[in-house]
Formats: structure tokens, sequence, C-alpha cells
């Protein structure tokens, strides 16, 4: 992990900043190990300090990496921050200006004072997060796993008959029987309720001869897995098959396209001209996919505004959906590994149309 | 709900602004009733307008209050945002400065131009928020009945020899099995573990003899209970109980002491005067107590820093600790309404030290 403060000092000698503040706690574990609130850290050159208040201090000392000198606080950390600070002046801190409200960022510049500038820096270690490494990798695919076979459990004992709100709770238990937890709040939406792309599960029966979305994740030791499949309780109409089969063949060439290289918005590009051209253009109305890690969604972004460039070791969804407002909804996402020799699926569950009864 | 939207155009006209611009989502949520994500609110004199984007429309028009105008807008809401302002210009928007980051706030600027000044207020909504109105109070209510069934269920079948983990997932299970679910991390912390104010359950087994804090809350319909429990298995040393009847004289004490009218800080004090002088005055590293509401930490604050005095409708925790390290830790925390008439106590599980084997 202390070559995760290397790579953070790295961008900050890159931008000529003395050194990053670091408050965010996705960015916060992602940097140190500490799993708690209310902890900081700051990264420059030969600078690796973490601090955190009295309730958490016991905790750090097991967590956070020892490159990091462990420091005590108050609650409130800034000023203890603050004094953590290298001496020279002037000097330049880099905050995280998409995660430091307005508020905090007027104390801060009134604590530091004239000699010390604040600079614009968020992203950084969002950018450095989106390329995992192996440890990464690992847990990852184990969240995959557990929601899978979590998956297989419930869907083992047939939909139809049990009410949504009921094969969620059952799907996010399995899940928590294998020391995991859900990523989310599960998705489980039937017929007509499918076509709401977030739709909450509610106290009613799945009907027969229905199309169900199910759109659930697991995090295993801080690390999220998403995944959706779209099935049936028994045959469907006509058209719920073939929406189903568009939606996959636009799932199955916007896969084919993840690879190091093209743009976010260039692999959405491949499932959603294939969806318009098949006339459903309009019911697609969300982003193919998203970064998955600490966080269920990160970076990068698969939409039309994805203009990061994939690479190796990112986590991503392809989730391509057509939602037909009170009929039915489909969506098929799996989750995959960005690698030079293409997309590594962790998502294992079939993709046929599976009637589970 | 109308009428929260009264109360806050109120204090925007006492503030001559023109309209202040709500994203927060539990100020959301307590504004208009929306649940979901990616909200935008305006209010002011006339000014009832909520936005959403295509993914949660259909649930907009089910759960926002008739008096807002409801619209849909892009992914990205701020431009939406800006064109639902008044035309006049100069204009004044009050804009959430605890919630929005320095980056959004620049974009604001950007897209509203010169004539729009964006003036802080932060904690418009949240101290509006801090005094329950009735629907709320019985939420919060029914989600503190659930919460302590859920732990009445769970202790009736002893601690001795269940790993904390267990019991924490027994306690959680049995809240979800009630339509409830946790509102923070369940709290299961045998013996020395129990030392840590904000202890993780661990897989290891609760020895007979021992103290163990038990710390959870449900959240039922969005509201929130908070309650800790310090319960014995099998009789434990003297000291233990000397600190254990210490941290009740004291938490009863300022049970006693909340009423309209006093600071926080005079709350916390009645139990930190108490503590101090018993000398384990520096084993109570934590404030009093703290609002709950939609969130589980929210106004007024009871600690050395609470400031705003207690309100009628205020729903406060009163929770003093003394915790020895490598020892044991005692907590005991009761939910509360403050009332004319004094605390109308929410918890019902009994504060004598009880074995429950």
């Amino acid at each position: 992990m202390s070559a995760r403060a290397d790579a953070v000092a790295a961008v900050v000698a890159e931008r000529e900043l003395d050194a990053l503040l670091v408050v965010e706690e996705f960015n916060l574990r992602w940097l140190t190990g500490y799993t708690g609130t209310n902890g900081l850290a700051l990264v420059g050159d030969d600078l690796r300090v973490f601090i955190t208040d009295f309730r958490y201090v016991e905790q750090a000392d097991h967590e956070v990496h020892p490159a990091f000198d462990r420091r005590r606080g108050e609650r409130d950390l800034l000023e203890d921050g603050r004094n953590a600070l290298p001496e020279r002046r002037p000097l330049k801190l880099g905050f995280d200006d998409a995660n430091t409200s307005v508020r905090t960022h007027g104390r801060l510049r009134e604590l530091l004072g004239d000699q010390v500038e604040l600079v614009a820096a968020g992203g950084v270690i969002e950018d450095l997060r989106a390329v995992k490494d192996a440890d990464e990798l690992a847990l990852v695919r184990t969240a995959a796993r557990l929601g899978d076979e979590a998956l297989r459990e419930v869907l083992h004992q047939g939909l139809a008959g049990r009410t949504e709100r009921a094969v969620a709770r059952a799907l996010e238990d399995a899940m928590r029987d294998r020391d995991a937890e859900p990523s989310f709040p599960t998705i489980v939406a039937a017929g007509p309720h499918g076509a709401l792309p977030h739709a909450e599960p509610r106290d009613v029966e799945i009907p027969a001869g229905a199309l169900v979305v199910v759109d659930w994740g697991a995090r295993y030791q801080g690390y999220c897995s998403d995944c959706t499949r779209t099935v049936a309780t028994g045959p469907v109409e006509d058209e719920a098959r073939a929406v189903y089969d568009l939606v996959l063949r636009a799932q199955r060439a916007a896969l084919d396209a993840v690879r190091p290289g093209p743009e976010g918005k260039a692999v959405d590009a491949v499932a959603r001209d294939l969806i318009a051209e098949a006339g459903h253009g309009d019911e697609f109305g969300h982003g193919l996919g998203h970064g998955v890690g600490l966080e269920v969604h990160e970076g990068p972004t698969l939409s039309k505004k994805g203009d990061k460039h994939l690479a190796a070791g990112n986590v991503v969804t392809v989730e391509p959906g057509v939602y037909l407002p009170g009929r039915f909804g489909v969506r098929i996402e799996d989750l995959a590994v960005v690698t030079d020799a293409g997309p590594d699926v962790l998502s294992s569950y079939t993709k046929e149309l599976t009637d589970v009864g």
C-alpha cells in the first residue's frame, strides 16, 4: 500500500504541489487502509501523515499502513492537519475540490493564512483508484463470486409467487451468509415495474410469465461487485423476447469493445447504436456502465460523457437496458476487468434468457 | 408537508433571499418527500419547484408533495435548476455551503452569471428538521419500538458463547423481519473490545462474566432510532459494576436536564461533571448525544460544543460512556423527545445492569 502513497506523491510532484490533503473516506481507505470515519492524510515528497481522533486511534494503529506517521488529533482534524504541514512557506496544498464543501474550504483558508495556497486537485486519487492492483482485483473477483452464489441460491427456489421484497431480502441475506453485504439496495422488479431503471422492491407477488430485473451486488472486505440479470417466470410475450435478444446483442458487442485504449463514450456508443438502429434508442436512458471498486459507482464512466480512455486494470460494468413504460424492462449487466487480452468477465450467471419459474 | 416548504420560504424571506437551492438528499426528502437520489428543489416566495432526471420521474410523481411544480431535467440538474429560477435580476440565491463542493459552487457561479448572487445558507433546513412534527415523531417512535423488540428477541437467547458478529447479524435480521433496517452498523463489543466506542463486531465468542456494549438502531420509513445498552454475561468484577452505576447515574441526571431551553453543552456538562468528579473524566471522550431523525446524527448536538438551545420537538440521544482501555467499556443511551413536560423517553429496554447469560 506504500506503493499507493508513492503514486500519489508522484502526482503531487508533477503538479508542483507541496502536499495533497486527503479526507474523503474511500480515498483515505485506498491510500492508507483506514476504514473508519473522520480521518485525514497528507502526502507529499517526504510527507506521509495520518491523523484521526480519540475514537479511532486504536483502529488506525491496526489498519493504517506503516509508511504513515500516525497522529492523534481533535474531533475537528483541520487544525491538526495544518500543524502537520511542512514548515516552509509559501506552500502549495492540493485539496479535493470535488469533495470539499465551500464552508470547509473557507475554514481552511482562514486556518492556513496567506502563505499557503489552496490548489484544486480533485480526482487525483480517484484517477489512481480507477486502475486496480492485484489485491483489489482479487477482492472484486471474490465479491462477484459471492454475489453470483447468492443469486443461484435464490433463483433456485423460483420467483413466481414470491414478493419482490422477499426475493431482495433473500438475496441480501444469502450475501450476508457469505460474509459479504449488499453493495447497494437490491433491485427486484417484475413486469411493468422493471421499466423503472431504479425500481424499489415492492410487497407485490411476482407473476408468472413476466420478465424480472434483478440488479444486485456484494461488498466484500470493502470492494464491490455489481451485476444485473433479467430472468423469466415462464414463457413471455414475443416482444419481451425480442427486446431481450436486442439488449443481449448490444451487451455482448459492447463487452467485446472493452479493452485498453478507447474512451468510455466509444464503448457506450457500440451498444447505443445497436439499440438505436433497432428503434429503441429513446428507451435506453442511462449510460452503458461505470467503474466499480471501493465504491459501486466510480471511474471510468462508460456513457456519452465518458472521456477517459480505458486502461488495463479498470473494472467496469457493461449494462445496456431497454425500458418500455407500463410493460417491461430488460437490463443485462456484466462486471469485467479491462485487460490487454480483452474483458475478463467476473459475472458468471448465464445471460441466456432463463425461465426460473 | 407543504407546511415544511412554507417554513423554508419564511426563512428565505427573513434572510432577504429570492430562493433557496436544495440538493442534499435528507433535506430534499424532508422538504419534498422525494426518496431518490439526484433531485433538486427551489423554494422562494411563490416558488416551489422540484426537478429530477429520467430515472426518477415516475418515483417523484408518487412521492413529491403536490405543492411542488415537478419537472424533468437532465442527469446534471444544475442547468435545469437555473432555468427554473425567477427571471428577475439581480437575484439572491441561497445555497447550502456545508453540502456544496467547491467544484459545484464554481459551476454554479459560471452557469448563473453576475446577476445572480450566491449566498451561503447552509443549515437552514437542518435547523428546521431538528424540530420534528407529529408525523416524524410517530415514525421515530415506531423505529425505537421495533429496535427494542429486536433487541429483546436477540438477548432472550443469551450472549455468552455466540460471536459478536453473529449477535449483530441476528439483531439486524430481527429489525429487517419487522420492516425496518439498521440505521447504522450495529456494535456488539464484549469485554476489552467494549472500550472502543466505535468497535466493529468480531468473529470472537462473547465470554461469560463480561460486559457487552450493544449499540444499534432501526430505520423505519426513513426515520432512525439509536440506543445503547451494556449488559452482562454473568457476574462481573466489582469495578465494572461501579463504573456501570456511575454511567447510569450520569445518564439519568443528564436525561433529567433534557427540556426546552438549555444549550446542548449545558446538558452535556451534567453528565460530564458527574463522571469527572468520580475520576473518569478522561475516559468519557465523546459528546453526550446528538439529534436523530432522517439522519442518525443530526442537530442539535449535546457536547461541549453544543451551542443551540434545546427546543420542544427535538429528538436527542443521551449516551454517556466510560472506557477503560484493555479492560471494558460502559455506554448507556436513551433516545428521547424534548417536551415541555421533560424528556419523553422512547427507549424501553431496562437500564438496570442485566445478566442476559
